[in-house]
Order: C-alpha cells, then structure tokens, then sequence
C-alpha cells in the first residue's frame, strides 16, 4: 500500500502541492485516510522534468516522508511542469532505496500503489519475460519494478497503454498459471515529460481509490474565492491517490479499469483493458 | 510521543517480549493505541544488561522500528535479564541516532516518553544547570536528553529517585520563569543493571500511560493455561507504555505522580514529588 | 579534515564542478592529496543559491558522496550562480545530518575544513557566548557549527569578515584560557548570495590549503585550446581546498591569513587579523 | 574490492580482533594496505555463531564501519566462537543492506572478497541457474549474491566444496560464453556453525590476498612474550584478507587455487578445482 501524486501543467514550486495543502502527499504519509495503511513510512521518491524537457531528476530516500528536510528543501526550490511523488508503504521487500518509486528509464518515470499477488512464487516467471538487454537495469526487489520493466519489454516507448495493458495481462496469466486468481492490484502512474498516463485497475475490479483534479472551470465556479484556484490554467491536472483537500467538487474519482491520458491540448479519458501478450513478443 | 518497554527478571531472549506479543512494541511502532499519535517512526533504541553485569550494550538506529533487519536479529538472539526499548515519535527535533533513547552514561540506560512543554526556549537555561563535566556528554538536541543530564548532575548515581526529583524539580522552575505553567509531561524509565525505576508524572497531573505487569501469583491464577505465564518467576516485571495485550488483569496502570523501584527481593511503590534544588546543587 | 569547493559566477549545472573535473569533490572525497586524511566518507553537503535570489537550499547526507546517487542526480539537474559543497572527514563528532555542513542560517551559508582544537574541554564556555536568541538553532554537535554560531552572534549578517575575525578571536582566548596554545585551525567559505567570502587562518599560522582560480585572462592564455575555460567570464571564481587539476597556472594558493571577497566587479583579498572582542559584544 | 576476516576457536568477545589489533578490520575500512583500494567504506556486515550453535546472528548496515557506533558497542558485547565480519567496497551495484555480506541461508554464512567480472552482461544467465525454490531468496544485487546461490544451488550444504567448484565453473564457463576470459576473482569465507571454509582463487591465478593465522605452537615460539597468543588454543584459527598486525610468522598467506577446511581437530587445506556441473545438475 503505497499513496503517489502527479502534476501536469505550468510550472509550480514543487512544496505547493507537497506541503501546502490540507492534506497533501507528506500529510498523508503519517495520515493516510483511505489506504489499507494509515502510514507511508517506507520511504518514498520525487521525479521531476525541467521547464526544458530532458531526462527527469529524482531524489529517492528511505527516510519516512514527513522527517525528510532534504525533502521539505528541495520541494521549496525545485520548479517543475510534471512531476511525480510516492509515499512506500512495504509489502514485504526490503527498505531500501532501489525499491523507492519512481522507477526510471531514459525519459521514463512510473509509480505504483498496490501489489502483484502471488508475486513471490511467480518472482522468477516474470523477470524471465524480461527483455534480456533491460533485464541487468533492475536494481532492486519489488513487483513494482518488475511491472515496469515487464511494461518496458512490451513496448512502453512506442506504445505506452498498450504496452501497460500486455504487462498486466501477462502478470495476470501468470498469476493463473500459479494458482493467483487476482494477480494484479494497482494504480499506476507514468510519464515520459511530455505526457502523463494515469491507470486505475485490478483483476477483481476492487482498486485502490484514483482521483483527478475537475477542470479549471469547474474548480474555480465552485470554489470563486478560492486564491490557489485562481491561478489554475486548464492545461493543470492532478493525480492523487486521495484527495488534497476535502472541498466539494474538485476531486473526481477516476473508474474502474480505466486510463487517463494527461496532455498539451484536450485529455483523455479509456477503458483499460489487460491483453496477454503473443509468444513471440516476450 | 513514544513508547516504551523494559524488563527486569530471568534471563529472556529479546524478541520474546518485542515481537513474539500481541501488541508488542514493534507492533506499537505502527500501531499504538494509547498514545497521542499512533505511529512512533521516528527511530527506536535498545538498551541490555548482560547476565554477568557490566555497562548496557545499546543498539539504536533512525530506521522506523517495524523495518529494522538488524533489529529482528539481534532481538532473537540476545538474551537479557534486564533491558530497555524505546520508539521514538520527534515532537521537533531531528531524526538522528543521537536523539533515540536509551541514552547512556556508564551503566545507566534512561528512556522518556512525553515532553519538555517550552524546551526552545528554555534549552539554553537547561544546558547551563548541567554539571561542566557532563555537558561534553551531550550529543544530541532532544529535551529527553538534557532531562537525563540534569538529572545526572543533581545525583542520580547516589541517590536515583532524589535527583530525579531535583532535576524536574529545576526544570519546572525553570519553566515557570519562561512563562511554561506545565513544562514536565514524562513517563521514565531508568537502570543501572542492579535496578528499574519506572516513574509517571506531569506538571499537570495528567501524565502519558504506564504500565506494569502483576505479580506471578495473580496472573497466573487469571490465566493458568497460559504457557508463557508458566514460565514467569516471582522477580519478573514488564513496564510498558501501553498494554502487550488485552488479558484481563495483566497490566496494572501505574498512578499518577508515581514510582516504582524494581528489584531482586520487594519492589517498591513511592510518590513521585519534584524538589527545587537548592541554588549550591546546581 | 574536510575538503569544501565554492562557485561564483554565471549559472552552471553543479555537477560540472563537482564530478565533470579530473579531481573534483567527489573524487576527493575517496582520494583526497592534500588533506590529513585520503578519505572524506563521513557524510557531505551542498548548498545553492537560486538565480533570483532569496535563501538557498541544501543537501546533506551521512552517506558518503562518492555513492549517493541523489547527490549525482541532483547535481545533473541543478543549475546555479553560487554554491557551495563539503565533504566531511569528522575529527570525532557524531556522522549525521546536523553535523554535515554547509550549515544555514537565513541567507547564510557556512563550510569549514579544521578543527578547534581543545573543543570538547571548551565546548560549553562556546556555547554560552552564542547569543540565547540563536542558542536553540544549534541542532548539531559539531566545532563548525559553534564557529558559524559565534560569527553571526558577533555581527556576520552586518559586518562579515569583522565578525569572523571577533569569532576566531574570542575562541583563541577561550582556548588559552582552558591551556590551548593554537585553538583554530580554518579554511573558512561562506556567503550570503551576493557575495562569497573565503578565509585560510589558524592559529601557528600553518593552515590548511586553500586555492582560488585564476583570473579569466590568466587561464585563458595559459590554456588557449581548452574549451572549458572559452566559456569562463570574468566574473568566474572557484575556491577550493585542493585542485580540481593539475593544469599550471590555473590554481593559486591562498596565502596564510588571508581572506578573499568574491563580488561582482572588482574582487578582495584583505590580511585576516583575529580580534578579541570586547566583553560587552559577546 | 573488500577485505574480510573470519574466526574459529574457543568463544571470544568480537571487538578483540575487530578493534584491539594493530590493524583490524575496522581499522582497514579506512587504510587497507593490500587491497585495490584503500578504502572500504561502501557498508558492511558481521554474522556470528552463537556458543550453542543453531541459526547465525547478523548485523549489516551501509554505514562505513569506521563510524558505526553499533557495531563497535555489538562487538564489545557479543561472545562467539565463530564468526565473520566483511568490509565493502563497491564494484558499481548499489549501497544498500541487501548487498551486504555475509549473505545468509538456514545455518549458512557466505562473505566474497572480488567481482564476477562481466557480471551485468551474465546476470540473467546466472540467476536462471538458480534453483526456482531458492530464487527469491535473493534481495540484493551483486554479484557475491549470486554466487552464494549458485553454490547452494549446486549443493552447499550437503558438499560444501563441491558445490562451490560447481559454482565458480559455471560461472567460468558462463563467462566464456559472453566472451570473458577470466570471470573469476574471489576469496570467499562460509560457514554452516561447525566448520568454516576459506578460498582463494581466481580464473586467471592471480587472486587477491588471503592469510591463515599459524598454529599456536608457532606462534608462541615466535613470540612467547605476547599476552594475547598465550591465550590462544590448539583449535584457534583466524582467516583474513590482509594480515591484523606485522609481527613475523603469524600470518601464512593461503596458496593460490586452494581451500582451507577449518574444523575441530585436524584442519585441511586441498586444491580449489573449478568444475563445469552436468547440465542435470542445474
């Protein structure tokens, strides 16, 4: 059980969504409300990209979240137009920082709340589906990683959802081939710098809660008097696994099994649909 | 606010008392139930005698509790007839070995739980009391820390409970000249391999919960299928911060503005009543 | 020993200083030539000033530098007009956050490679003579830390190098008075962001190193084809503890008891005189 | 590069060869002599036996060990008859507890001093090697890791020296594949509480050092004024990476391509024959 954020849109001093909100990510990582865990003390992870593009920066720490002044200072220096936070909350692998999210790849940054079920037994399965020429970047222990590398092997760079969807299907028939009814619990978090996917799913169809800031227009008829609401352009979207604040209609939860694609211009909004993946392209 | 456990008696091994109960401290860590915050995260210590005597081993560490490796380890293979646990939740200071309890001098181990109400401002004031040989000794910034030095200087090696007085004597007083009407909010825990205080007090009477396990007679004649209670001997007693689990007359609620003197033989149960030193002691 | 570097000038990504060189921070801190010890392990810090000013931010960790993968991240993303960056060999004081420089204090940024020597005899006669409004700021244990505290109670933020000079001064008198003959060994680096400040000092007048780039003329004709030193300006100053390379002519030592002002425009170099403050001042 | 030292005979509290020598392993963390380099500072760990056997203890940390506080208040506290402690200097895979030697299995203590070289290119092959049921057994990512699980894949405990032979062919072999000559530089220390082996080899017959300490008869003829041999007993035996002192005839450096059985009674020492496993075998 893990709680993540994501930001799209002009760029903002990282801590205004961190530290600045009723009940932003670091609040959360003592206070979590509508995880399994009320606390997120396993460490957690900061990914950004720069007002320039280019790859992201990251800083990773197995220090709970809410003690963490490297955090409190970067996250009050740093300016980003999309970045990615993520509390740990451990399932069983070890503290450490090569199992901290966001996971990164070239341009790629992922985060993941939930779990692979069964993944122990199927540990070794999986990343023998790995590509053999990505297979040595894993550095650390968890199945969240080894999702991301699975995603990597099936295409993330071209085809990113599609890629998402054969790695959850090929988690998922492995899961079977183990006896794993509901192999996959997630949501998922991902960008390249330009856009921001965001995934809500899980085999039985009972995810983890992913909400979504409502648009500009939206927010700011509601809320008219709101200061921080006033300088939102519509090009701003949020990412959270609970929400920030408990203001009447700027949080929509995202549905089952489903996409959302965050991007310069209009966003979308898909199903998400696992596919096992061809022999061939393992 | 922490949490804290110690015991005096037969030689056990640690993890017994720490892992192998209920609701044990490790469990506490995440999940306290009595206290002000339910997760102690920010580092933990131990503190043991060895059956032969001599100056306490500590082990101490900023990692939270529930995910110390080395921890689990050495609980299960270290045996003690007398040893302290402490999990650490900052009211402020930092995260740093130097502030996780037990702290050390010679053979005595010293945990708190509770605060130091106005410790900012009157640090400084705290520090000039204590003895100019001590004052080197002082590694850390918690206002547990300098509780234990103050106490120190006013005599804790010839006359425990008396400087123990003294110190929170002075440190009220101090208090009271900085405008803090309440400043002690303390249980305390304290040894010298031959003997445990315990002690529950606050300046305003309204102290953090302490616990002692019954006498053997009690708790096994409320429990005689219990297996582990089989084992107890007459000179074993447990102090916890908050209950290791809900047996019906186990845990015995210290009084407010009490302490206990643990002991081979009779324990002792006295008030506890802070003095203001006399100027010459300090 | 430590080994500290500073940058003034037009903004560059950090990691050009400290890892793109063939003897930079990093590489020193596992080989350092120069320094009492080869090995500079016990935790480092960066701190920077943002091109629009205000206070700075800072990283610091008890993980050596030569493997911290969020300093070298960080590094690459992080562009800045002033920074300065400590690797920490400690003479004995804890390994931890708070004893990592640069130490801060609003505008402020302080790095000190030495040593008081007598420090712990000393300590508390420090301590007292920091001014009770500042006391509570002192989170950590270190000699450097009680030297930045001594020069901002002396008058750092109004008048700079006076009040070093009155800080080292009033240690050197504390240090006879407790039989210290030679109490302050210093290279000193400090800014406020406007300007930079740079002092090799200690007391037998036998200091550690301490080197100042060339000035851009200099470098440049010594070095025609070197394609870093093309983009040097005028206004580019390096400060180091030892040499980032072994190219003649590029690094000149600072003389014993001797500071610099690094400024935009025409730079200083003054002759640094301790002074014993007046009673009244401390 | 790391060093390491392991020790066999009638118990004895740690510190008196981590610490109280000329140059322990403590003391080598920071100022190896024999080694590719000086320093060893990239974590460390300690596994010991307890004097009633069953499961080892361990304790690791990624601290230097030159400034771990714990470890030197472990080792003034802990008595065993058979232990090994291990020092790191990372090839490049992360600092982290997870790759810290001694790794573990049941009864199984392993410390590796050297690289696989090649090892990222042959990792994937490697670990499919590995027995499916001790797959996810392993948490970290070195090299050292694997081998210790390729050994017990290849039967460790039923024949410790065959199945490491088994190990480093495969591993040789393997090597070849990829085009690596020379995939092997290794000492290694493992034990299972009764016995403890030590190897030196390496592909191309040039290995990093390794030193027997000589029997007691020699070594108390040698110097029969030492306080410390004269406690030493018939059953005494100390491995290390580099000798602990430089007294004359104490230390006996282990041939190239052999392995040290150390046991009650007649100790051994045998040729080390790399062997290619049948393909059943894996």
């Amino acid at each position: 059980m893990c709680r993540w954020n994501a930001y799209f849109g002009d760029p903002i001093v990282i801590d205004e969504l961190l530290y600045q909100t009723d009940h932003g990510l670091i609040d959360q990582s003592l206070h979590a409300r509508q995880g399994v865990e009320t606390t997120n003390g396993d460490g957690f992870g900061l990914g950004w990209y720069g007002a320039a593009g280019g790859e992201p920066a990251r800083y990773r720490s197995v220090t709970p979240a809410w003690s963490d002044q490297n955090l409190r200072d970067l996250a009050a220096h740093i300016e980003s137009p999309l970045f990615l936070a993520h509390i740990r909350a451990t399932t069983g692998t070890p503290v450490q920082q090569t199992n901290c999210h966001p996971f990164k790849h070239g341009r790629w940054l992922f985060v993941h709340n939930g779990v692979l079920n069964g993944f122990h037994a199927m540990r070794r399965d999986l990343m023998l589906a790995v590509d053999p020429e990505l297979y040595d970047g894993i550095t650390g222990s968890t199945d969240s990683e080894v999702l991301f590398y699975l995603a990597l092997t099936f295409g993330l760079e071209r085809d990113p959802l599609g890629a998402v969807e054969r790695a959850v299907g090929f988690v998922e028939s492995t899961g079977r081939a183990h006896g794993v009814e509901h192999a996959v619990q997630m949501t998922l978090g991902f960008s390249d710098g330009e856009r921001l996917w965001a995934v809500r799913y899980s085999s039985e169809h009972r995810s983890r809660t992913l909400y979504v800031s409502a648009d500009r227009a939206t927010v700011q008829a509601l809320h008219p008097d709101n200061a921080r609401f006033k300088r939102l352009t519509d090009e701003t979207r949020v990412v959270v696994s609970e929400p920030l604040s408990d203001l009447p209609g700027v949080w929509v939860a995202v549905p089952e099994a489903t996409a959302l694609v965050i991007q310069r211009g209009q966003d979308e909004q898909v199903p998400f649909r696992p596919q096992v993946p061809e022999p061939a392209a393992a």
